[in-house]
């Protein structure tokens, strides 16, 4: 299976499928211009998946009179993740479907350098789960690189919008959607995979950034060969993983359309060269059709970019019976635990827990709920890294055909696609969550490609003893704690950003773009936006003034009602009941708003 | 014809349709509402169509540091003419089709208090000349009224958004839409019809206010009956019109397929107790094709409200040649022209003059070039009131098939829909003036209900001497003079707002709100909204605190190009050439944009 994949893959390039000498240029370039705060030179601002700028002329003294200095208009409806990369001069942001990207000029309150529309089959919008959203695009060595939802994976040059190379990572008529961001690191372009809820073989790839010819694939789940994992040397939590561990945890064949899609936010370690991504749902969403710890779903990877080996892995939710994804990204820090400076990742699991692991090693150090309402587990087990699982809350243990209700999270978890930010100042994480609940019934399904392979029904509500869907929350990763929350009367599906400035910014789903005290989370500003903002703030200098930026927006999950003009309170995934009150607020339409000090 | 018309018109509201008592109330409630100026309680802010002010809160002195207080995006692409009510604590803003209207809660940063979104048939959209627009919804007597694409005139609960009554004012198939605002009169609800690229026969269409029944309808031609036109008491310039004007100025049966059309800004006024209005083009564009002053298309009138007849008439350009559609609004006002105060009638035309009439009697006071460029014609004569054609730029001389060049201004005229404002502290008119020339080329076209009846090919492209499309200017009625004229690089496509601040406000193609002094034209603010603007500016109070408002979102025949994807140079009736430049600084995108003070 996986030689034919490949020469698929390869076929667009098949001329170039030459072994190519390995360079590092591009990895230096971008290590050098994340140390330039007044460029966001990669989505999440950094290698480290930070979210966090040095720049600090808007701080919590004046950020109370921040305005909005311009604006643009995107042109597209629907959902708006991702956020704008700022190099130089240019500002490149994107749309959901039909993904257009625009490079606009800095020097002239935005005004369009050139737009490149792709050219997409409109049957890939039906195999979208939860929205058309797209994760923004990346740069390295003078490319711009987009990542279709169709799954082209297309270099443009960053100067003038033309093609550079296009390569075809998967295929939409099998439900393989492309919704993240490009990851580049060293000389590759990393991408992951869309496609959970219809059955799609979660993969990573590596293309050669100079011309776009595969480089390597590695699959959540199947053979050592298909998922690179060296049974000897790759290990989890300490022990080697063993021989075939992607199919030996899978009842037969079912690992071939098992899940473990990829579409999280990737963060690279320069010094271990290791990268880290975590890996999604199994399908089905109904556990009983798929007996075993169906490995390697909901795991954190750390593989070696030049191969894509697996150095070790860790499974957060085996077995997972409430579409617990575990594809939230790994924030890399170092921060003092128990007296010692750990160099470590942090995750904030779809399952509610914040995990805090050595990043060199795997090793546990923590397992804390982010939300108190987080109740399927008690705790994780800290020898094991199994979670302990509540039998009232277990959809498996209940039976398909049995609903089981009030599961804490529901199934877009504590946290989705929404990406926490860290700052180096406070050794805070500060953490847009989803505080909503579930009940969840799953059912018998037959797989088709192309077609929804979900298996269950759910809907969603706040979570007991109050009203509103979310929290921002700061975070002690050292102790597994929550040091303040801010409510919030929808989920904050906005990523945040953190400044020198002490202030953390994140948007709601009302369209508020809000800045609170790093420290105190106390609010100290907020913006209506022209729509709800789950797109993600990143900031920037231009001619020697700080500007924040945000793409306004609603969709996705979240908001798939007003998304998709969905009204059942159990479409959209289940979520669309739980939202409706979101129509008061907003409506759609695509706008990025740039702010400033007056 | 007229009864047939009458019959279907009256279909929906049949029971309702018999003779109703006249009554004032809803004229005494809006005359009382626009002396108030924390409301904007009609679309030009006053029965007088000054696009006027009393609030000097935000003045010349601190309107540079104006800034935006709140957004909304209204879900829709495509061409947001038109702007926002403000009544009471409420705001109410309409878009493009679907047609969609919103109430929005000001005490709550524009909450959504309810939304109406009609079902309409998408096969209106391709019988929509010059993009999708909609001018706006009315408000009187506890009822929002919306006049829809389909020609669908419905009253809406102010309260609740639900229907209180609807009635078709038309027929789409046949090329019928609705485009325009509603103007509420006396007890009556007065609606005009788009459609003169399709053969549309031009009515004014009075329904009663209460229920929705018919009460009478004006054709713009056709025999006296039909065009509610007095021979003997009907004047034009003075004299009597004499009979059926409004056929014998046509060949055979042309008058039934005319054009004329009326989907302009009405004015009215109390003491005389005439409304005014203006009628388009004939039909075709062909000019060969339709021998005879083609009456009263290009005209305007002045009518009595309660039942239709016209006191006097105005044709100002006979024998259209160009397109010089008449419907650009009517500006009340009073003012001083050779030491005598006169109750003036104030129109800029299409054709590039700027007329100033008693608006009493119809007696032309001044008729004037307000854009130095126009040079179809020498100038009027002011007694016959007929233009003097300049032979090299007259089509019909010229002939069909051959391409008359160098044609100032441009079918879409020195002005279109975009309205000027007037303020009485200064005298002076605002005008959004286009800067545009064109060739144009008559060809023979044959009549098929609903199908384009055009018959014409045109280019467009910036009047000599220049690379800009547009003026700013400001006018002064009683000499005819310009006083000042700040050039845009596109065409000012925007209404206008002038204030007792003595600043007037006006958006560009671009997307720019721009603030500049009423009496020197200097700029004193600018800033850049989601996309390109083409509706009006309003301004309000709330809280005691002055507001300004105004819609963002590209398109109209201006912006035809964006708005539906055109890129052929003589595509959407010959604009798409002429504003290319513009999918460089704007992208489609409805956007409220309020602004206020810090």
């Amino acid at each position: 299976m996986r030689s034919t994949s490949l020469l698929k893959v390869g076929l667009w390039t098949l001329a170039a499928a030459v072994a190519l000498p390995a360079t590092a240029s591009a990895n230096d370039e971008l290590i050098a211009m994340e140390k330039d705060a007044k460029q966001w030179s990669q989505a999440a601002g950094n290698y480290a998946n930070t979210r966090y700028s040095e720049l600090k002329q808007i701080n919590g003294s004046n950020v109370g009179s921040l305005q909005v200095a311009w604006q643009f208009s995107t042109g597209v409806l629907r959902g708006h993740e991702g956020g704008p990369l700022v190099i130089g001069d240019t500002m490149y942001i994107h749309t959901p479907f039909p993904n257009i990207v625009y490079a606009l000029d800095l020097n002239d309150n935005g005004r369009v350098i050139w737009k490149y529309e792709p050219k997409q089959d409109p049957d890939t919008i039906p195999v979208m789960c939860c929205d058309t959203v797209n994760r923004g695009v990346s740069y390295a060595d003078g490319k711009v690189i987009l990542h279709q939802a169709d799954t082209t994976v297309v270099a443009l040059d960053a100067k003038t919008g033309k093609e550079v190379w296009k390569v075809a990572n998967g295929d939409a008529k099998k439900g393989e959607t492309g919704t993240s961001v490009p990851h580049i690191i060293k000389d590759k372009v990393i991408v992951g995979i869309s496609g959970g809820e219809f059955g799609v073989r979660g993969s990573v790839t590596a293309y050669n950034l100079k011309d776009g010819s595969l480089a390597w694939r590695a699959y959540s789940m199947g053979p050592d060969s298909d998922t690179l994992l060296d049974p000897a040397k790759t290990t989890s939590l300490g022990e080697p993983v063993g021989k075939d561990s992607g199919t030996s945890t899978w009842e037969g064949d079912q690992w071939k359309i098992g899940g473990g899609t990829t579409w999280g936010w990737y963060s690279y370690d320069p010094d271990l060269d290791l990268f880290y991504y975590g890996s999604g749902n199994p399908s089905t969403w109904n556990p009983k059709q798929r007996p075993g710890d169906n490995k390697w779903s909901m795991t954190i990877f750390a593989r070696d970019p030049d191969d894509g080996m697996a150095k070790w892995v860790y499974q957060m939710t085996p077995h997972d019976e409430w579409d617990f994804d575990g594809v939230n990204e790994m924030i890399l820090a170092d921060i003092d635990i128990g007296g010692k400076t750990r160099n470590v990742l942090v995750h904030f699991d779809r399952n509610g827990f914040g995990y805090t692991m050595d990043r060199a090693t795997g090793e546990l150090l923590v397992a804390e709920k982010y939300d108190p309402a987080v109740n399927w587990a008690t705790h994780v087990d800290m020898k094991t890294g199994r979670p302990e699982v509540v039998a009232q809350y277990s959809t498996d243990q209940n039976g398909e055909d049995v609903n089981s209700k009030g599961i804490c999270p529901a199934a877009l978890g504590s946290k989705d696609q929404q990406p926490a930010a860290f700052s180096p100042k406070t050794k805070l994480f500060y953490v847009p969550t989803n505080h909503v609940c579930m009940d969840y019934e799953p059912f018998r399904v037959s797989y088709t490609a192309g077609q929804p392979y979900v298996g269950a029904t759910l809907s969603m509500y706040p979570a007991p003893g109050g009203t509103h869907l979310g929290n921002f929350i700061a975070w002690d990763a050292a102790t597994g704690k929550i040091v303040w929350s801010d409510p919030e009367p929808f989920s904050v599906w906005s990523g945040a950003l953190a400044t020198a400035g002490d202030i953390v910014f994140y948007g709601t789903l009302e369209g508020y773009l809000k800045a609170v005290d790093a420290k105190s989370g106390k609010e100290l500003f907020k913006f209506k936006t022209p729509s709800g903002i789950i797109g993600n703030v990143n900031t920037y200098e231009h001619g020697g003034k700080q500007y924040v930026a945000v793409l306004s927006g609603v969709g996705g999950w979240a908001g798939i009602g007003l998304a998709a003009g969905l009204t059942e309170d159990t479409a959209g995934l289940g979520a669309v009941g739980a939202y409706k009150a979101l129509n008061s607020y907003t409506q759609l339409g695509g706008v990025l708003t740039v702010f400033s000090l007056p």
